[in-house]
């Protein structure tokens, strides 16, 4: 019998699969750079994407989506005071969020308000590395990535050439993907929507992240095998997570612990 | 001899062709995530696309525009103020504007908005079923979508897996399209852009309705017959529309009275 | 011996070659309908992009790049006050910032806006001819765009079916490009961007505006090669700009003092 908490492929294949049947409505509050590959990329999954940042309104779209989405890419004053209403009717539902700190390393008022989002307990952060050491304060290593998940009871996704996800108990490494990546702008931060959408229909945090990133990083290496460089590679890695099937999915994840 | 007025594939080539030919100004106050889709589709089509938001100026672009376009889906407040001084520039001038009102069903300010930009009389309405249930406060059907024309003076483009159209006397229905176009951001957005664009050289609003959606419906049909998933199928999409020649157009088009 | 000051080709490869080695950071004060395309043509050049407007944080941003483009595409109160911020920043450090004046004929708040910039000495102009007359007051031709180099101490590159390089000494003519790019939004906003890239490696004001337009529409030129149309277009000149290899660069060029 299979263990889905221990089989990684399958679990990955089994959120997808539910990402599909369910339609999750994710609302994502994301910088303007992001916005439109971001709702195309949850398209393609199968969720349902909203993306408003007025203030009046985000109360009543966050609560009525199933996992919300804060990314700092472009922090302007109405995004700010978004994220933090909309944070707030998650947290008081008990419901998913998933912050994304873009760019907390580059200024000063960023990471005092990355900080502030993080004591308010989001389920999910996924970043980078120079993400990781200004928020942190600390040098990546496994035993600061852990830390750092023990002290916010967050799932932390650390994204870069390999993928690292922990909860502070369990940790995987997943190796899929593709150096174009990197080449197109916003693919963090639609990954990151992916993760919000997987555990809008799987409450384990560190699972959820574990299969958002396989998907991603499995629909990239596809895309990559046949884009002809950036441009076409962001086209085809839609169409790829569109199309993704069970037994692609599994055959391809590469994934230890 | 031909009838344009009842022969409803060729008025929308005929549109099309006078789309090419006078190159339309269509100011578009739009939400974020559609700004760059829907310029690309305008300039696709043959229009010209512009699309500032900022109060101090949207005076002058919607004065030297054929076309507005106020569009919903991302609602703060520099957009609303542009929204009410663009469509009084446009009423002052008697000159076209076309209002989607994207998400109305979805927060309580965002109907009220909407309805008070209805009761400003934009020539055209284009939504789909729960925007339309939510706007008009009854439920879909024809008598509904025809009373609401008629009470609104607006032409009303209601799409969905098919499409209706009606001014409250006549009626059109058209069911061209691809099950991809939902797998798109600002799809629906971009329609409307384009029946903005047609109604810059078609006075008559049912007809620049009717011819829109011909048009967008059999571009997204060409795109759907040779994409690869949701990525491929935006790209294709603009190729389709910028290449539609008038006789595919109109072997192509699948419209009923 | 070569001689990069006369054989502007291989100044154009070799400072392509110059940003893949250094791979600058170019921050971005632009219009929210060219973000994304303006921050994908970065990344498949070879520079690193960001597009942060907000007025807390711009300084920080801008104290941090290599150079700075400021597009008035689409003028909004916070992107102002960003922009008055980050060329002050620039200007202090003596550092290179490059104007694109999308629309300066559209509306008298943006040319008054356009002239207060002009006026803190951008190192480079990127212009249409409609933007020029707007901004110089007076009609085209050589003899106005030199001048108007010399007043304003900037490199100008006037883009249109052919395009034109002047500081007020020097002048060259590009013959590159294809049709199409006037058929996707933000190609010319994306382009000013490549040529602040070219900027950061590059500190010649006239040999980087002259480079970056080569580059530009070399690129064009093979992308509408085999493009079936603007979408495929989009996609095929990140593809080509990604791609570009020296010989193919200096094979195609055409340019002429």
């Amino acid at each position: 019998m299979r263990d889905p908490s221990r089989d990684l492929p399958s679990l990955a294949a089994d959120v997808l699969a539910r990402v599909r049947a369910r339609a999750p409505r994710v609302h994502c509050i994301t910088n303007a750079v992001a916005q439109n590959f971001t709702a195309n990329m949850l398209l393609a999954l199968g969720a349902i994407p909203s993306m408003t940042i007025a203030p009046e309104e985000v109360a009543e779209f966050a609560g009525r989506a199933d996992a919300l989405l804060i990314n700092l890419g472009t922090l302007d004053a109405e995004r700010r005071a978004a994220a933090e209403i909309a944070s707030a009717v998650m947290g008081e539902a008990a419901r998913p969020w998933v912050l994304d700190p873009v760019f907390v390393e580059r200024s000063a008022p960023r990471t005092a308000f990355a900080r502030a989002l993080l004591a308010k307990r989001p389920h999910i952060v996924r970043l980078n590395r120079a993400e990781f050491e200004a928020l942190s304060g600390a040098p990546l290593n496994d035993e600061a990535l852990a830390d750092f998940a023990r002290r916010t009871g967050a799932a932390v996704g650390l994204t870069g050439e390999a993928d690292h996800v922990t909860d502070g108990a369990r940790r995987a490494r997943i190796d899929n993907g593709s150096p174009l990546m990197a080449k197109v702008t916003a693919m963090g931060c639609a990954g990151t929507a992916v993760i919000a959408a997987c555990h809008a229909v799987e409450s384990d945090r560190w699972q959820a992240t574990v299969a958002g990133l396989i998907v991603l990083g499995v629909a990239g290496e596809l895309a990559g095998a046949t884009a002809a460089g950036p441009g076409s590679f962001a086209v085809g890695i839609l169409d790829a997570i569109h199309a993704l099937d069970r037994d692609t999915l599994i055959a391809k994840a590469r994934v230890a612990r």
